[in-house]
């Protein structure tokens, strides 16, 4: 990776964290190499880049590796200010958005918990779950994005999710359509259908059905 | 809170993570006023100010509520950016801080298991910690503090978990000795003696013993 100045995107297609670096980088209009990781047989390169938690995306740039999608999403911010902001200036609004950002991670792992637990826990997961969108729904408000007319960080954090939302929650609905018109978003998220598919292999492949 | 325009710091005596907002104000001599709340019989105000996690610390300051410890020390940082800085300003070092007080959080949440399972689950979670320890240690390497000579947001993460350090790692036992030879850590940190009382107490209390 050393021999290139330019970043190189390190990710996995159905990864939603990975898909939070691709939106951040096409709201920017950076352009980058893309190079996707099999999961399922470990590159070198991702055990090398990232030997704390061997997971995807990791970010390449200047000769220097950055892990965590969160992390990645402020660095590229730092590097390229000139281009449209995704965090507030204000330190206020951008501790709000590295709460929310973060509280998406919770989500995430209860994502996880859905679809690899059975019986009693699945149940309690989707309950969970429920709560947390009801949570984010009362942030959300009736602002058009997270931090208001603008779309940024934790529209960002949270948009690679907007399939797992319940109509329990319906501005989040209208939210999640809000970001998909954008084409940072569209582009970067993988086709719902496709995921299903991948859910359901990975189940049987780890028999969690 | 809304009266007060100085921060006001609600925490509890024991808790780690309130420990890492009392060295940042501590490091950057910010005068502040402490509130101390009770996690059994949790106040109103902890449950209002903190909706999300129930949890401390939460700072007020200037009328607004922040929450997280790490989103905290950020505020904190950005606000008082005239006092010692505990973030770097280089947008990789600044990524490198985030990503290693992120993985401090996993450190803690591996804690939590150790004392609250018992038999193999217990075992996992100290086999588990100990490796954290030993990755964090390849990190510190043979520096002074996490970012060279500098004292800082890692070091701040870190500093409350030193009474969990095990001998494995004598890198970080004299890194945690040097941390507690500064005023900020040793003021802000509770004496082990009383931490052990209060999770053997904690122990008993929930039957985890």
């Amino acid at each position: 990776m050393a021999t290139s100045n330019g970043p190189v995107l390190l990710a996995f297609w159905v990864s939603p964290v990975s898909q939070r670096v691709r939106i951040t980088l096409a709201e920017k209009g950076i352009k980058y190499e893309y190079k996707e990781e099999d999961l399922f047989n470990k590159s070198e390169l991702l055990l090398k880049s990232n030997p704390v938690h061997k997971k995807v995306p990791v970010l390449f740039h200047n000769g220097k590796t950055i892990c965590d999608s969160l992390v990645i999403m402020e660095y590229i911010d730092e590097v390229w200010p000139d281009k449209v902001k995704i965090l507030p200036s204000d330190p206020y609004q951008r501790a709000q958005a590295r709460f929310w950002a973060d509280f998406s991670n919770k989500v995430c792992e209860c994502g996880h918990r859905l679809w690899q637990k059975k019986g009693e826990e699945q149940e309690a997961a989707k309950k969970e779950i429920i709560e947390m969108l009801k949570l984010i729904e009362t942030e959300l408000g009736d602002k058009k994005y997270f931090s208001g007319d603008v779309f940024g960080f934790i529209d960002i954090a949270l948009a690679p999710f907007t399939s797992c939302i319940e109509e329990v929650t319906p501005k989040i609905v209208a939210w999640a359509k809000r970001c998909l018109q954008r084409e940072s978003v569209a582009k970067s998220l993988s086709e719902p259908g496709k995921v299903y598919e991948f859910v359901c292999f990975l189940k049987k492949r780890f028999g969690f059905e």
